[in-house]
């Protein structure tokens, strides 16, 4: 057999702006075969997510941001194909970060296996019991602490995070409002999902539309957003909101430094609480959390959508639509044949 | 005897950027006798804080605003002149919100008895055993959580709050940082107060200063200022930083909207919470806490610095102390002659 080759998206300069096709480059290499310890993976899935013009960035963040000429970092899931370390077998289903690339031969300490005992396709684990299903059930329970009744408004609802995060709000007894920027979104959300109100912030005069969706006020904010749509929310908070602090999708491509909301002081006036997180911090506690989503997930009492581009050709292109606003739900960049 | 006369001042019209004295008018009127359940107070100290300034804003806040033509809130300590009420009689030392005026008649019920049995001076209830000493234990202690060895950092450090904010974190063990505008109040912060480093956020390279005064990084910052200098220590928070949103003296007399700290966005990163909490919530808890200050300023652990400006003629020219940076410690007004 001929050794594959690895093809891989490298980061060539930071974008200014949206990101550009042009600020990565494709390599071809050959695959290298694992030595001890390590483990050969094909990519299946690889995430896009927000938090990926982050790592681009150089400003302060949660993790050092890629260097220029490094594989672009990303979530992936795959099938290890060839293994030199005794937990790993070859057609085991494992999740890592090896990023934007076809093949990764990396250390098995890096990778954690995919539970196979679960009846759900392999796409759940991109979306619902992946980090994206962890950062809302853990941002929304552990940071926001709902209580029945609350009402819990989240911006980029028809994402891979806010459509879960209002749906959670629901089984917990609360009333959940979501923000998005279609009424093809805002219908899926409430149609499909059984969020109680929908906005289309980009059609709508947002702080009536917020006020009517919210009749009782603002309990918690799930924040991906930022901008515009933080401020006019913290105008309608009520006492002792809290908003938790997910994302900041507003500013990822704004080269100019982006001032904090103009309604900072209402946090001082409403006594509110507003807390960051980053779900890297919540991964000892995954298991639990992703026994309860299964088994919602089982009961119907959750659904997800994920929104797959095929190629990873495309993943420059594709990593745009989540701030653009293309995508509805999870979005994935399939790289290679799904396993049998 | 002849009826005495009770001198008011009393909101005129809503203050554009600074107070000035014609913002409030001067009235005089005869004072009204209590009827039954209500106490004839004498003014004696009456405290000045920045929050007077939100209060005649007109603007969402905590309490209702001030409405032009009412008399001046504000926190006062007092003698009981005459009492129509069981509970107080003449010469007992209340404190309550009746405002800018020589007397007030009011029910009793809005009326608190300042304790006979602890061997203080009347101005510390202004001070370290009054609101402005439970703003600085519950914002500290409650929102803030301070850990042994902990870095905290505290702006309008010579202030009434400030000044026992950081006295407090050093008696909870950790490092005490205090930003103020003048050398003198930097002095005292550290010759007389034992802070471990004050900066003079005037005359400084802030960064590099507070990077100076906090090697380890933030841990607690108390903000009593806003605008700048919260952005600045947002550069320096460690991960799981918190931010005691006390007060925002920096835009209480803008007239235009004051944007929220361009680095909001290390909130998120640095998975800081940032709270905001207004001092009239903890009121239940005041005894403990009060116990607890006056036990430490009976060891000498705490002390505190009471500027006091005489005649309540001066209250709209000497409010502006708070903004202008005049002021060391607790700024009040005497109105009239202690009590013997």
């Amino acid at each position: 057999m001929s050794q594959p080759i690895n093809r891989q998206w490298r980061l060539k300069n930071r974008p200014v702006g949206m990101i550009d096709e042009n600020d990565f480059s494709w390599h071809e290499e050959a695959v290298r075969q694992p030595e001890k310890d390590e483990v050969l993976v094909r990519s299946v899935y690889l995430s896009l997510d927000p938090t990926n013009r982050i790592w681009i960035t150089d400003m302060p963040q949660y993790m050092e941001p890629v260097q220029v000429g490094d594989v672009m970092r990303g979530i992936a899931i795959g099938v290890v194909e060839t293994s030199e370390h005794a937990n790993f077998a070859p057609g085991d289903i494992v999740s890592g970060m090896w990023g934007w690339q076809e093949y990764a031969t990396l250390p098995a300490q890096q990778l954690t296996k995919i539970p196979s005992d679960l009846p759900v396709p392999l796409d759940a684990w991109t979306s619902v019991l992946g980090p994206t299903g962890m950062t809302a059930y853990f941002g929304l329970l552990d940071i926001g602490q709902p209580k029945q009744g609350e009402t819990v408004i989240v911006s980029a609802a028809a994402g891979a995070v806010g459509s879960l995060v209002g749906q959670i709000a629901k089984i917990k007894g609360c009333r959940a409002v979501g923000l998005a920027g279609t009424d093809e979104k805002c219908n899926w959300l409430t149609n499909d999902l059984g969020f109680d109100a929908a906005v289309n912030y980009k059609t709508t005069e947002l702080d009536k539309a917020i006020a009517e969706a919210c009749p009782d006020g603002i309990d918690i904010n799930f924040e991906n957003v930022g901008g515009k749509i933080l401020d006019t929310i913290l105008t309608q908070i009520n006492m002792r909101a809290r908003i938790v602090l997910c994302g900041l999708i507003a500013n990822y491509n704004s080269d100019e430094p982006v001032p904090g909301p103009y309604h900072f002081a209402q946090i001082l006036m409403q006594r509110a609480r507003l807390e960051g997180f980053i779900i890297l911090d919540y991964i000892p506690q995954f298991p639990h959390a992703i026994a309860e989503m299964a088994t919602w997930l089982a009961e119907g009492k959750l659904k997800y959508k994920v929104d797959v581009v095929k190629g990873l050709k495309e993943a420059p292109t594709a990593v745009n639509y989540l701030f653009t606003g293309r995508n509805i739900g999870k979005l994935v960049v399939q790289v290679s044949d799904l396993p049998k």
